[in-house]
């Protein structure tokens, strides 16, 4: 039997790395013959866009670049598929040719790499397949620095986002607190409607920072009014007051909103940062800086997790596994065993637990004042940022695998 | 004797690692006891707000935590002494107190570590004490990211700034090119009126990189109708286009030129990169993102460069043998005695040859079209990143030194 992997959504570090645990375990596995890459995600196989990956994966080298390379090296895409249900037959034309190409390449398993849209893609695929009696499998391998999937304990290449993060934070704070007169530092920290990446910040006090020193999250309703509350009460505390602020908190003030466009119909553009930045600026009148951490935080492999890649490549393998076993329809996730010692499991779930949906940051991690997270969290993110990948370098530049 | 040090100007990854080369060399150095460090630059001079080093930097874990942390352990400042010539006499209150305070901590040596204006005190201070027959010595020891200090080969802080900018443009070149339409990437790199950093961009060909595929300069003229054409051009050979620009360039549009404000008197508070997204979307009409690279390129340690580093902290050692050789009004400079192998000397040369003053990328790296860099350029950058420090970490995050 020959199998197809693919990649799809948003880059994060640790995608590749799952590519390689799926690749790795088929030239393990008896009775796996070819492995096809589709390239940008399901358009690869709608296109019958194939690479054969064993002509590009050619050695363990290669594997290691790959495990230290950013992003999708076979594209990804954001492509929804139709509705398919036995009432309404719309679309099945697209249906027909997907898994006309997986039969004529003879693939019975395709493993998707991918977020909660994602997997949305591997449940009507698996459905399609079970209403037309096809035995091929459908697998889901969960990524995304948002770390919103349900079910599983966390996502792939969310450790790597967060230590990205705390790095980054850690020497911003440095990097705010020289200057003998007071200051505001705004960090603009990724998730559109989760706040994870943003709360993972409180990791810093566990190498005794004090910053930063509010955090704000979506899953809290925000007023503009308590944050400069918020913002006053801590300048009369700290010298240089740190901001981190995910992207998807919706603020209550017109005119600054992201993406608000003004009376000549230009968009202004400001995330969240920005409006909170020129807020400060206007009503508290101190020194402001606002700071996108922008797809940096997706895509610094430089600084990735040894935890968050050496999983990422554990849960591709056992993905394999799974569909060995006969399963489709699943996306494989983590369980955790324990924090101390951190012990994961890896099963696989019902798809359809996970397709659409998305998992918020707990209500008793936040404090009451919806500004600070608990230190109940630190034990849940500390051991996704644990150890360091020993980049291989070029020239003083971290090698990528290109094909 | 006893001897200070300050630190003055914006942050770099470099300037504790100079720091650590002063203190290092006044313990090997017989007749200097004390080492002061001078809080926030000279203000901790004018205000007699010094620290005894060795009561804080005790180990030599100790002196390595502090070349992996950025920023300035000792604080910094903006302050610009007034002049004080033999004409008019105004100012020298404050220069008496500088003076007075330094001989009452009977400190023999200054060493100040700072760019463009920090040199501008070194020389006030040197001319000083030659009016007033005082025998106390005034070093500068360079720093700064923007690379703009005359005489020196470089500045100690560029080459981490240059492995971070291109590290992560590297990382955002993967980031931008996964999906299968097209797109124009805009990243901005520090440098207000040099374009050092975003020149270094061209590094990335030594590792067969094809992009950045345009770089623009403050060197030279910016024209937004040759901008589009340039973009348009580049958009026809490459899906993903991907544009370094320094954050100095002159636009000729009026409406989107940074901190201009629109008829209610808000700022836009768009940098060029926003500006030049704007233009893009407006003017092409396709996917375009801008990212600034803001301040973590100049406090990004946890990827610093080794040569920059180890340089740092070599040229710091190197001012205090000058101050003992009676050496005064000087600043530390490198001269590149050959690229391959890369060979740099150490050596004073006039602060007044530097103070207030500007060096520019030349002109001969710069093509016609104003949009690109020779490979003649990366002769230049290339020594400058190679290496890197094994930053010692806690918990999955770099440990900073705190005093």
């Amino acid at each position: 039997m020959n199998i197809a992997v693919a990649q799809s959504g948003g880059p994060t570090c640790a995608i590749n790395a799952s590519l390689v645990g799926v690749f790795r375990q088929a030239l393990k596995t008896q009775g796996i013959d070819a492995v096809f890459g589709s390239k940008c995600g399901i358009e690869g196989i709608i296109g019958d866009d194939l690479i054969d990956l064993k002509r590009v994966i050619r050695t363990n080298e290669d594997m290691e670049l790959l495990r230290q390379t950013p992003a999708t090296v076979l594209g990804s895409c954001r492509y929804k598929l139709p509705e398919c249900t036995y009432e309404d037959n719309n679309g099945a034309e697209i249906y027909d040719r997907i898994f006309g190409v997986l039969d004529k390449h003879r693939i019975e398993a395709l493993f998707y790499i991918g977020g909660n849209d994602s997997m949305d893609t591997v449940q009507k695929l698996s459905e399609y397949a079970t209403r037309i009696g096809s035995g091929i499998r459908f697998i889901g391998i969960p990524k995304t620095i948002d770390n919103d999937l349900p079910v599983t304990d966390h996502t792939p290449g969310f450790g790597s986002a967060v230590k990205y993060v705390c790095a980054s934070v850690q020497e911003i704070i440095r990097d705010s607190s020289v200057y003998s007169f007071d200051s505001v530092t705004i960090i603009e920290v990724m998730g559109r409607h989760t706040g994870w990446l943003a709360a993972s910040s409180c990791l810093l006090r566990a190498n005794e920072e004090v910053a930063p020193h509010l955090i704000y999250l979506p899953e809290s309703e925000f007023s503009t009014e308590r944050f400069l509350e918020d913002v006053r009460a801590e300048c009369a505390k700290h010298r240089a007051v740190i901001v981190a602020v995910s992207e998807g908190i919706e603020l209550d003030i017109s005119g600054v909103r992201s993406g608000v466009s003004d009376n000549f119909g230009h968009m202004y553009l400001s995330g969240v940062g920005r409006a909170l930045e020129q807020l400060v600026r206007d009503e508290i009148g101190c020194k402001v800086r606002s700071i996108e951490l922008n797809v940096m935080q997706r895509c610094s492999s430089h600084i990735c997790s040894k935890t968050d890649i050496d999983e990422a490549e554990a849960i591709g393998a056992e993905a394999v596994k799974a569909a060995m076993r006969g399963e489709t329809g699943v996306t494989m996730v983590f369980r955790r065993i324990s924090d101390k010692p951190y012990v994961v499991t890896i099963e696989s779930a019902d798809t359809a637990l996970m397709a659409n949906k998305e998992k918020f940051v707990p209500r008793e991690w936040i404090n009451v004042a919806g500004n600070n997270i608990s230190d109940e969290a630190i034990k849940y993110f500390l051991p996704l940022i644990r150890g360091e990948v020993d980049i291989k370098m070029r020239n003083g530049m971290p090698v990528h695998f290109k094909m």
